[in-house]
C-alpha cells in the first residue's frame, strides 16, 4: 500500500511537475499517470519487499520511437530516472515496478504492432507491447504454420519483455536468449540503432542472421539498462507433422538425479529438445489447495507430501518432454527415451496412456510445448494464497549431482523459514545447464510472514553464492545483491558501459544492479 | 615484399626502441621480433593489397596474462597499436597481418594450454594459442567421446581465433558464435574480466551456461578490438553412435534453389543439422588443376565446366550433409531427406553408394562433420596457384531465390574481371541464413592481376551492398568499407564502446572498421 506520492530523487516538485506537463504534451494526457489510485497497477508487487521501495513517481506510455526520444530529452535535462516495461507482468521478479523508488515507468504497452511475420522463414518482428496472445492469434488467423515459445505466464505477457529479461519457454526454442534475432534500440541520447543486418540498407536478413558484422551488441541490451529496445526479431518454431509428450516419474531422489544425467545425454545426442523436471509440489500445487494437504505450522512435512502422492499415484519427482517430427521420427526417438529413463528406474508414460477426451497430467506440458497458451501453471498462486511470490533461479550444470546438491541446499532453508519447497529444473538448449527455479510463496497480507520471506530469500541467495551457484535472473529487490555475486570485474565493466551509453544515468537505475 | 621497417604512427624511433627493449624484458628477447626477415611470416598476406599497408612494426609473443598486462602498460603509455592474433592463419581474410601498418602483433601462440575438458558435459576451456590439432589429439588420447567443429583450415588454425572472428565449421555446432561459452578478457587498461558464470567464485558452470547475469558482454569481444580474449569456453559435439553422410547433386540452378528451400524446411523441422552447397568448381577445384580444364583467357566458360562435369559424372551444384544418431534415427531421417531432395530433381547419394575401402567424393564431408581434421578443401589453393586468395562472404536468408540472386550478382563480376566463380553456401544453425562464401583466387605474383582482384573484390562488396547483402566477415583491407555498409548508427555505437573500453585506442585499430 502506498499513501503518498514520491518524486524522482534530488528533483524539486516544480521541476517534476513541469516535466510531467511535457510528458502529457508528448504522449497525450491520458497516457501519463501521476495519481496514486491510477498508479496502483504499477505498484502491486508480489515480492517480499516494501511497496514504497519500488513506488513510481509517474507512468508515461508513448506510442512511438519519436515520443520516446522526446521523453528522453526531458529525462536527460532533468535527470529523471526511467524504468522501461513492456507488458509489466514480471510477477515473481517484480511485476511492473522499478528497482528504486521515484522512477518514471516507461510503459511500452501501446507500442503493440506486429511489424512483420515471415511465414516461410518462421520469423517475426514485433514491438514491446505485443503480447504472446496477440502474436498467437495473428499466426492462427493466418494459418501460419509456426508456434511461439513462451513462459508459464505466456497468456499474460509478451515476447519482448520476456526475452530481454532472459525468460525461458518450453519448446525447441525455449531458451529465448538464443532465439531472438535483431533489435532496434533507442539509446539514452535518443539515437536509434538497428543491430545486426538491420543496419544494412535494403537488407532482407535482419531476422535471419543474428550476428551482423563487428562486435555483437544485442546482448548488451538484455537484463540491462543500456538502452530501450523498441523492436525485436523472433524465431518461431515450425509446426511439426506430429508431436508426442511423455512423462517420467521417480520416487527416489538418486533415481531422479540419474534421470537428469540421462536427459543430458539424450539432449547432447539430439534425441530430445525439451526437458523440465519438478518436485511433486510444483506439479500438484497448481491443481490443489494447500489446505487440502496440511493445516499445521511451517512447511508441509515430507511424509505428508509422500502420503498424499502415494494415495494419488503421483511421483515425488516428475519430468516431461515433447518429441517433434513425423510419426516415424517420434517412434524411434520415443523408444530411445523410454529405454534411457527406464534404466533410471523411472515410471514412463506418454500421452497415449491417458484418455484423449479429457485433460491428463500431461496436458499442461502438451500445451506449452505446442504453442497453446495455457495458464495452468499459474494455478500455483491459488495453492497457498496471499499474493506473495518470489522466484529464485540459480543456474546449475545439467548434472544429477548438481541437482541433488541444489535441492539439498534449498530445502532446509525453505523449511527453516516455514515455507514449502516448490521447484522445477528446466534444461537449456545445449543440454548443459538447468535453471532451478523455486517459487517462494507467502502471504503478502501478513507483514511478519513477508519479512520472513525476505529473510528466506536472502538466505537462499547467500547460501547458494557460498556454494558457487548464482541466479540467472532476480527480482527488483535483490538486483544489486546478485550483481555482487558475479564479482567486481563484471560490475566494473558494466559501469563503464553504462557511463558510455547513458552518461546521465537516466535509464532504469538499479536494473541488474547497474547504476 | 617489404624492404624497410615501419614504426607505429606518430612515434619516434627512440620511443619505439625503448618500448621494444621493455617488451624483451617482459616476454623474453626471443619472443620479440623486429628484424625484417623474421617478420616475414607475419607479412605474408594472400589478399589483393599492398604488403606495406599491413606491415607490422614488431611482434611480441607473451605467455601469460601478466605479461599481456605489462605489454599493455607500455602500449598505453606510448600509444603503440597492438593487433592480436592467435594462430595467425586467417588466410583469405588477412593471415597474421594487421589492418593498418606499424602495429605491433600480439602473437598469443605461446598461450597454448588446454585448461580443462569436461568429458561428461562436453566442454573445454582453452587459451588462444591452442590449435584444433592439439585439442583433437587431447580428446583422442583420452578417449573423450566428443568431436570438435572446425573450419576448412582447421588442421592449421585454432578455436579461439576462429570463434572470435565468427568462423564456421560443419558439424552440429558449426556456427561457432552460437556454441562458445564463457571468456576471460583482458581490457586495454589491463583489468581482467571473466564473463558469465566465470565471475562467480567457486562456480562450476562457467562453460555450461552462456548468459550469466546482467548484460551479456561476450559478444562485444567478437570481431572487435575491445579487449584481448585470453581464455574461451567451447562446447564439443557428443560423438553419436553412428553417422551417415549424403550428397545431393543438381544440374539445373532452379532445382538447386528448390534444394535450398527443402534443406531449410528439413532444418526447421529438426531433421538435418548440417548442410553445405557449392558450385562444381568449389568441389572439383580442390582436387584438380585449373590448367587441366582451361588454358584460355579469363574465367573458365560455363560450357567448358559443364562439359568437364558431364564427362566425369559431376553435378553442377552439389550439397552434402551428415546425419547423426543411432542407425534407427539415421534411417528414418535419411528417408525424409531422400524424399525431400528427390522432389527437387536432385541426384541423391549416400556414403553407402561408394566403396568403403577408398576415398569417395563424400570423404571430405565425412571427415569435417565427424571431427576428423582434413585439409582437403585447401586443395583449392593448388587449383589456380599464385598464392592470392580473398574470401567474400555475404549473408543471405536461407532461401533458394536469394541464393540464385546472389549467384546472379556475383558471377558476372568475377567474369568481368577475368576470375573464376567458386562459391559455397553453408547453412547457419537455425536454418534461416546461409553464408555464401566465394573464394577469389588470383596470382599474387602478378601485380596487374592483383590490382584486378582488388577491383573485383571492391565491385563485389559494392554491388552486394546496393542489393542489401553484406558480408558476415571480411579481410583486413576492406574492414572499414564493410563497416560503412552496416551504417552510421552501428559505427557510432561501436565508437562509443571503443572510447569507453580503450580510450587510448591501442587495441587493433581498424579491426572491423573501428578506430
Amino acid at each position: 500500500m502506498i499513501s503518498a506520492p514520491v518524486l524522482p530523487p534530488c528533483i524539486t516538485r516544480e521541476t517534476f511537475e513541469q516535466a510531467v506537463a511535457e510528458f502529457r504534451e508528448i504522449a497525450g494526457a491520458e497516457n501519463v499517470i501521476v495519481e496514486l489510485d491510477r498508479l496502483a497497477p504499477y505498484t502491486k508487487i508480489m515480492i517480499p519487499d516494501e511497496d514504497a521501495w519500488h513506488q513510481p513517481a509517474c507512468v508515461v506510455a508513448p506510442v512511438s520511437v519519436v515520443e520516446i526520444q522526446a521523453i528522453l530529452r526531458i529525462c536527460n535535462r532533468d535527470h529523471i530516472p526511467l524504468w522501461t516495461i513492456s507488458t509489466g507482468r514480471n510477477f515473481g521478479y517484480g511485476t511492473a515496478a522499478a528497482a528504486t523508488p521515484g522512477q518514471t515507468i516507461l510503459d511500452l504497452r501501446r507500442m503493440n504492432r506486429i511489424l512483420e511475420v515471415d511465414a516461410e522463414m518462421g520469423t517475426a518482428l514485433v514491438e514491446p507491447g505485443v503480447s504472446y496472445t496477440a502474436l498467437h492469434d495473428y499466426l492462427e488467423a493466418r494459418n501460419i504454420p509456426f508456434w511461439l515459445s513462451f513462459p508459464s505466464s505466456g497468456a499474460l505477457t509478451g515476447p519482448v519483455g520476456n526475452t530481454l529479461d532472459r525468460g525461458i519457454g518450453y519448446n525447441r526454442y525455449g531458451e529465448h536468449m538464443a532465439h531472438f534475432c535483431g533489435m532496434e534500440v533507442v539509446l539514452a541520447d535518443g539515437s536509434v540503432v538497428r543491430t545486426g543486418m538491420g543496419g544494412v540498407e535494403g537488407s532482407n536478413s535482419w531476422q535471419c542472421y543474428r550476428w551482423g558484422y563487428g562486435p555483437w551488441t544485442d546482448g548488451l541490451f538484455t537484463q540491462s539498462n543500456f538502452g530501450i529496445v523498441t523492436k525485436l526479431g523472433l524465431w518461431l518454431m515450425a509446426k511439426p507433422p506430429a508431436h508426442k509428450t511423455f512423462g517420467v516419474g521417480w520416487d527416489d531422489a538418486e533415481d531422479m538425479a540419474a534421470g537428469i544425467d540421462a536427459a543430458r545425454r539424450l539432449r547432447l545426442q539430439g534425441t530430445i529438445e525439451t526437458f523440465c523436471m519438478g518436485n511433486a509440489l510444483s506439479g500438484i500445487g497448481s491443481v490443489i489447495r494447500r489446505a487440502g494437504i496440511w493445516s499445521g505450522q511451517g512447511a508441509i512435512p515430507d511424509d505428508v507430501i509422500a502420503d498424499f502422492c502415494r494415495a494419488r499415484g503421483v511421483s515425488l519427482w516428475g519430468a516431461t518432454a515433447t518429441l517433434y517430427g513425423t510419426t516415424g521420427q517420434i517412434a524411434v526417438n520415443l523408444a530411445l527415451c523410454r529405454e534411457a529413463f527406464l534404466a533410471t528406474r523411472g515410471h514412463f508414460v506418454t500421452e497415449d496412456d491417458f484418455p484423449v477426451d479429457r485433460p491428463s497430467p500431461l496436458t499442461p506440458e502438451i500445451n506449452r510445448t505446442t504453442g497453446q497458451l495455457d495458464l495452468s501453471a499459474f494455478g500455483i498462486y491459488n495453492f497457498r494464497g496471499g499474493g506473495g511470490s518470489a522466484w529464485f533461479g540459480p543456474v546449475l550444470p545439467m548434472r544429477g549431482s548438481d541437482a541433488l546438491k541444489s535441492i539439498a541446499l534449498a530445502k532446509p532453508i525453505f523449511a527453516a523459514f516455514g515455507f514449502d519447497f516448490i521447484g522445477s529444473l528446466t534444461m537449456g538448449y545445449s543440454g548443459r545447464h538447468i535453471d532451478h527455479i523455486m517459487d517462494l510463496l507467502f502471504d503478502r497480507t501478513d507483514a511478519a510472514e513477508t519479512d520472513r520471506a525476505h529473510a528466506c530469500f536472502t538466505s537462499l541467495v547467500e547460501t547458494f553464492a557460498a556454494a558457487g551457484y548464482a541466479p540467472y535472473r532476480t527480482n527488483i529487490g535483490f538486483m544489486t545483491k546478485v550483481a555482487e555475486i558475479y564479482g567486481p570485474a563484471q560490475q566494473g565493466l558494466n559501469r563503464r558501459l553504462k557511463r558510455a551509453l547513458d552518461p546521465n544515468g537516466i535509464l532504469a537505475p538499479g536494473k541488474s544492479g547497474i547504476f
